[in-house]
């Protein structure tokens, strides 16, 4: 038992006082963990760009002062009443949608959408007694996404931890909480592309080469690029991608031209931009008989999806998916293991570093499109 | 070898002169088959809408004089160079789409859309020549999807052509070679509900209940039928139907209403009617995180499918399917035994009977709405 177990720890975090504005690095406190919740010493994080979409605020409820931050790797200070899966010195990802174990969702093999710890961007506090474990001078902090991994601390549900090999180096694995598992596992979970077969993936940022490291991994033989910015091919060839389509390029719809690519379409597609174009065209140059679209990308409120049904009738398959389907604390150790067994790359979607005194950067290299993930190192 | 093999064969057929016309019985010539052709005696068949919706010609280029028909079971009478699957004698069921083995659909354990033999309605003749097997006075006469089977004998291409059990009652099993194995492997194959789990059917004609059927088959324990017709909930619940709801008895969408009786949502969903409105209902109808809807019902021309997004993205599935999935040689013979063997039950699809001197009639039965399946016997 660490000396600080049932105490409140004074550490740092990155703040957001006000939408759109820089975090400031402020001391906060950091209660100790209620009934079933753990409070992890986070060392590595980066950043998605959901944390960029609600610090911007634009269009959500603003909810302010907030500790943004939910792809990351640490390890646990102290557990919680009730907490009997993990211990202290575990190492561990906090993932932003959680698992109870309990209800339908998580004793269903098909979902991951837990009925208790689905995300919910729009609570800032603990479940167990709807306040804040963050505080600045008395005043409360917002959680955000029940993570908050901006913070040298921070208080998570047990169902939104995932404990992972010791021997995993977690400045790695950290990006396996977010972005990358969710386009790895649309792939491998449910585009499930046969080796040898064809798959299109719309959108090569982290997500999209993500989903490209898992065509790549399941052994496709053409991996189609979608992009409507024509110097990310040169970078997603390291993911597999073999040809790349800029839509600008053409006068006429995407999903013709890879259809003349690839007679007919393509075996699988996924679609990580959450265009509602992309999203239709991705459906659209599936082959019939047997496509599979997979949706990964999340559209705006007012967006409709809209296709001719032949489509769907000519034996297309189209499928959603959240957290490419993995169920956090079941599934996680395994893509973990998948990194440390050298089937999964992971080195090369980190394109930046910065220690935690300059995590606005990490921002900055976000907004100008600059790379792909950036790790934040919490001792630095 | 039949005495007739080699000869053109002067038979009764129920040739369609003009599009809603009664048809007429003529005595016609029926050539013998050519390479890849088996030429069939047929002994039942029975009527599907979708012979009266190219009757009627309302939409479509109009293709008179026609031999109609296509729900059928038969007897080789003889073969065409190159066949060596089938031999007279054999008892056998043609099918409006067909199986080549050759191409890649064939070859993908995924599709039955077979790129050769794929369903055709505007084509009115045989693919070896381009011409049609039937005459009367010397004017040929057009072929139905390959099959035309409102004639004592008809010529098939064998790849339409499924060889069955000569155990099974030709009478009864008849009714597989299109609506009933539509319905049901829509469920079995495509929706693959669990035991236990709940299935909404949209449209309780004879295609929705043979996917009841399936879903009973299947050990469903709550089948909700959706029909605009509450009188056909009664006979409903002769394929397993448990719970019924009209849409017309509410005043908001019927996907809310499955939703509220089913905590959420039901795990599977088959749209057999074609409207555009069912369609996007038993999409929405279904629970996230597991939800499959399966289409069946063809919509028209002009219909677009809307739906947001964020159904999809909530890990519902929207799958098309044709002819159930099923390979027709590969697959039929397995679900006559699935008759066979008592797991299903045909003879309550069938409402009717006439003999084929009557077979205007049937057309009365299926225009007013009556009934489900009229066996039209060939001898009679």
């Amino acid at each position: 038992m660490s000396s600080t177990t049932g105490q409140v720890i004074r550490c740092k975090a990155a703040v957001a006082w006000e939408a759109g504005k820089p975090l400031v690095i402020e001391e906060v406190e950091v209660a100790p963990p209620q009934a079933m919740e753990v409070r992890l010493k986070i060392l590595f994080t980066s950043l998605c760009h959901t944390d960029v979409y609600f610090w911007e605020a634009k269009g959500q409820t603003p909810m302010f002062p907030r500790i943004f931050g939910h792809e990351a790797g640490g390890i646990v200070e102290s557990v919680g009443e009730g907490v009997t899966e993990l211990k202290p010195g575990d190492h561990v990802l906090p993932v932003f949608t959680g698992e109870c174990k309990e209800c339908r969702h998580c004793k269903s093999e098909e979902s991951n959408m837990c009925d208790l710890l689905r995300i919910n961007t729009d609570r800032g506090v603990m479940l167990n007694d709807g306040k804040s474990r963050f505080s600045i001078r008395g005043q409360p902090i917002y959680h955000f996404v029940g993570t908050s991994t901006f913070s040298e601390y921070t208080v998570v549900h047990v169902g939104c931890v995932a404990k992972i090999n010791p021997a995993a180096p977690l400045d790695k694995v950290c990006l396996l909480s977010c972005g990358i598992s969710t386009g790895l596992g649309a792939t491998l979970n449910v585009a499930k592309p046969k080796k040898g077969s064809s798959v299109a993936i719309f959108g090569l940022g982290a997500v999209g080469l993500a989903a490209a490291e898992g065509a790549r991994i399941a052994g496709a033989s053409r991996i189609i690029g979608v992009d409507l910015n024509s110097g990310r091919f040169n970078e997603a060839k390291k993911f597999g991608v073999t040809e790349f389509v800029n839509p600008k390029d053409y006068n006429k719809p995407v999903q013709e031209v890879i259809a003349e690519m690839t007679n007919g379409g393509v075996d699988r597609s996924v679609e990580c931009t959450g265009s509602i174009n992309a999203m239709i065209s991705a459906f659209e140059c599936v082959h019939d008989g047997w496509g599979v679209a997979v949706l990964v990308g999340v559209p705006s409120k007012d967006d409709s999806f809209k296709t001719h049904p032949i489509n769907v009738l000519s034996e297309k398959t189209l499928r959603g998916t959240f957290f490419g389907n993995y169920k956090p604390r079941s599934d996680l150790p395994s893509v973990v293991e998948k990194y440390m067994n050298k089937e999964l790359e992971l080195e090369k979607f980190i394109t930046h570093e910065v220690p935690f005194s300059e995590i606005n950067k990490a921002f900055e290299y976000m907004l100008s499109g600059a790379g792909l993930r950036c790790i934040i190192r919490m001792d630095a």
